[in-house]
């Protein structure tokens, strides 16, 4: 029989399936649920051997009686009847990373959901899934139900990428959103937003761009066949954010999203997170709440956008299960789209691509104030494309000023916003962000 | 040797290009380009053999001068030397068919840009193609660059997939923002197009929904394992659209597009391709110009939105090259995600789906004259939403009168506009465009 009619009466491919939380349950489910149009697409069934959690008796609303129990991930991992090892635990040390390389070292292939696990030992599996013939899939991983892994090893083979960008943490914009559509400022709503149940038990995770870092990390490894550095990942979060900022922004026609940015340049490979500045009316300005969005350019596909749910039970099992199916259909890729061996060791270099900037300050009252500012954009080689002044506003003598720059450099801008302060026309600390060009 | 690591010494994968047009001039130029980074992602080489197309003489700006040449496809796709046959001649008889069938008897692999070709003879070839242990590949076929024929058959494997929806024809999702911004007629945004050398020389392929339903047809046969049904696609161009449509939806937060929609309903399969009215801050709403957006909502996965290029060399060559490095990976699927014998033959629905309708329609100045057409809709069923009555403009007498209904069937729609005219109230035919909930 050839590769396309096997059907049914091909030998079941088993999963051994560690870590029953929202994401192992829905996977479950769907084998469950879709067990016949699983095996017509695979082309062989789809069978759960053996599962395991922390807590056996939790109930969780699917059926494991029919599955073997494994309390420990790592002896899952090593079972005779598992041919796939599912990790869905989480955590980039302790239990999940040892069980994975268990599987690997086993010949087991690997599926994971793992964002962490694979930004920061990426490398290190990539290589043991290889000398051990195994594959390591993870479009879970990154931007949930969205197939960009896929779309970037295998759709775009034929371009070399220019940028990947993304926003990829559903509980970030969630947050900018909902300040901006409730005139909210940022502590009321991560406040509502913990007690949602939308952050991490280490908050920090999220609003602190690590999350979505994790994820960026994954896509420049693929983007630009690099290894995964997540080390390189220039960070910030969105604490900074002021509901005052998200407003001016808007006057000015832009939303402010954590972004995520990667891109090769002539210094080196730039990665970075942070909060920036988009068009209101471009893709990425008008993302709501929850949703991610990547956008990869490559050469000659121009700009692809892939939006979609990026979390939550459903979409993120909707991509273990694109995984899953991959390896029964027998496709066998290198887990960073080339031979781990094959991975630059990426040159990391700090943002150094030109862009526009929007300056936030809070100038005094005095003759010539504004002078002053100009002059120091001046002396730092920027130019202002557009200038608006408030009225004096909540403290008395100050008003606030907005700026947005023709395109510079990070480090003239560095350079201005370390200066401004000793014009001594400046209250408080200025704010930049950084507008990128979407 | 692995599959993951045989890299250039292995034996190359050889192509026969037939048709040198835009996209094909575009597929040589990338295989010239990225000859290496082709190699390293395919894990061996891609090579050109021979090309045909129909005037050898022209100047095509890429160098042919390494590869045979044939004046006639169906003997280049038969050359001993040639592995994989890109058909990118175009059209759904003749040279297209023929070269592309006997590609496939003699047990080439298939790679082609061609949608009419798939959408109407789509089953007879994946039958030869299996029938041969041949693939066929067409990612080049659907939305140029966008990766959405992988995104269906692989990355949403684990999905029932409830609809799919489109903007798939360029030139008319052009026309149609082109009006809204420009304030200008149909007829003269058409003329402009036909000069910018937009549309095809037959404009009735873009503008009366063809090309567009030709993508439709495949993407609903991948969508709901079905045969592909052309036939079955109800098709309405953007002739009718008047750009005073196009005003009155925009008061009411509507745009207007070529939508196709496929779903699977109880009565069976529905495929239509019509104008529609989505909301102006969706996606589809968003996308101006000629790009391109295909939305996918799946049991699991929620709704996947993709939008990029959906013409142009660099695109479509793009997608050419993402199925020629899945042939030189190994990688063999069947042509429309299913083994074409199990693609059922589906029962072809007229739309059925509830729906809110907009209504325009020319309200002449006699007393009780709403309450006549505000009777012959709650007579069909149909109850009103939002109405809006604007003052009397150009023809002396007459008002023009917006109607946005609650969900209602199509067949009380067409019932409702069928009876309008014999109020004897309204002046002119009454217009309807569904609004499609995105």
């Amino acid at each position: 029989m050839t590769a396309q009619n096997k059907g049914q009466d091909a030998s079941p491919l088993r999963l051994g399936i560690a870590g029953l939380g929202t994401v192992g349950t829905g996977t479950v489910r769907i084998i469950q649920n879709h067990a016949a149009l699983l095996a017509t697409r695979s082309d062989r069934p789809v069978a759960i051997s053996a599962v395991s959690a922390r807590d056996r008796m939790k109930n969780r609303a699917v059926d494991l009686s029919a599955y073997a129990w494994e309390d420990d991930p790592r002896a899952l991992a090593l079972r005779e009847d598992v041919d796939v090892f599912v990790e869905l635990v989480g955590g980039d040390e302790g239990v999940a990373r040892e069980a994975v390389t268990a599987a690997l070292k086993a010949g087991k292939d690997v599926v994971t959901a793992n964002k962490a696990l694979l930004a920061i030992h990426g490398q290190e599996l990539a290589e043991l899934a290889e000398a051990n013939g195994c594959v390591l899939r993870f479009e879970a991983a990154v931007a949930g139900g969205i197939p960009v892994i896929k779309t970037m090893t295998e759709s775009l083979a034929g371009n070399e990428i220019r940028r990947v960008m993304g926003v990829m943490n559903g509980t970030c914009n969630y947050i900018l959103t909902r300040m901006e559509n409730a005139g909210l400022p940022y502590e009321t709503v991560f406040e509502e937003a913990r007690q949602l149940g939308y952050l991490e038990a280490d908050p920090t995770l999220d609003v602190g761009g690590i999350d979505a870092s994790h994820k960026l990390a994954i896509l420049a490894a693929i983007a630009f066949g690099t290894r995964p550095t997540f080390d390189a990942v220039e960070i910030e979060g969105i604490e900074r954010v002021s509901i005052d900022d998200i407003r001016r922004a808007a006057d000015m026609g832009y939303r402010i999203k954590l972004l995520g940015v990667a891109q090769m340049t002539g210094r080196g490979l730039e990665q970075r997170m942070s909060p920036c500045l988009v068009p209101a009316d471009s893709p990425l300005g008008q993302l709501q709440g929850g949703t991610n969005m990547v956008v990869i350019e490559g050469d000659s596909v121009g700009q692809i956008v892939l939006r979609g749910a990026g979390a939550g039970e459903g979409p993120t099992a909707s991509a273990v299960l694109s995984d899953i199916v991959e390896i029964a259909r027998g496709v066998r890729m290198p887990a960073f789209g080339l031979p781990a061996s094959g991975l630059a060791l990426p040159q990391p270099a700090r943002t150094a691509v030109p862009a526009a900037y929007y300056i936030r300050l809070a100038l005094t009252d005095k003759p010539g104030a504004l002078a002053k500012v100009a002059s120091v954009l001046g002396d730092a080689g920027i130019s202002i494309d557009r200038m608006r002044q408030y009225g004096h506003q909540q403290t008395a003598g100050v008003a606030p000023v907005l700026i947005v720059t023709h395109k510079t450099t990070p480090e003239a801008i560095d350079h201005a916003i370390e200066a401004l302060p000793g014009t001594g026309v400046i209250a408080g600390d200025p704010v930049e962000l950084r507008i990128e060009e979407v």
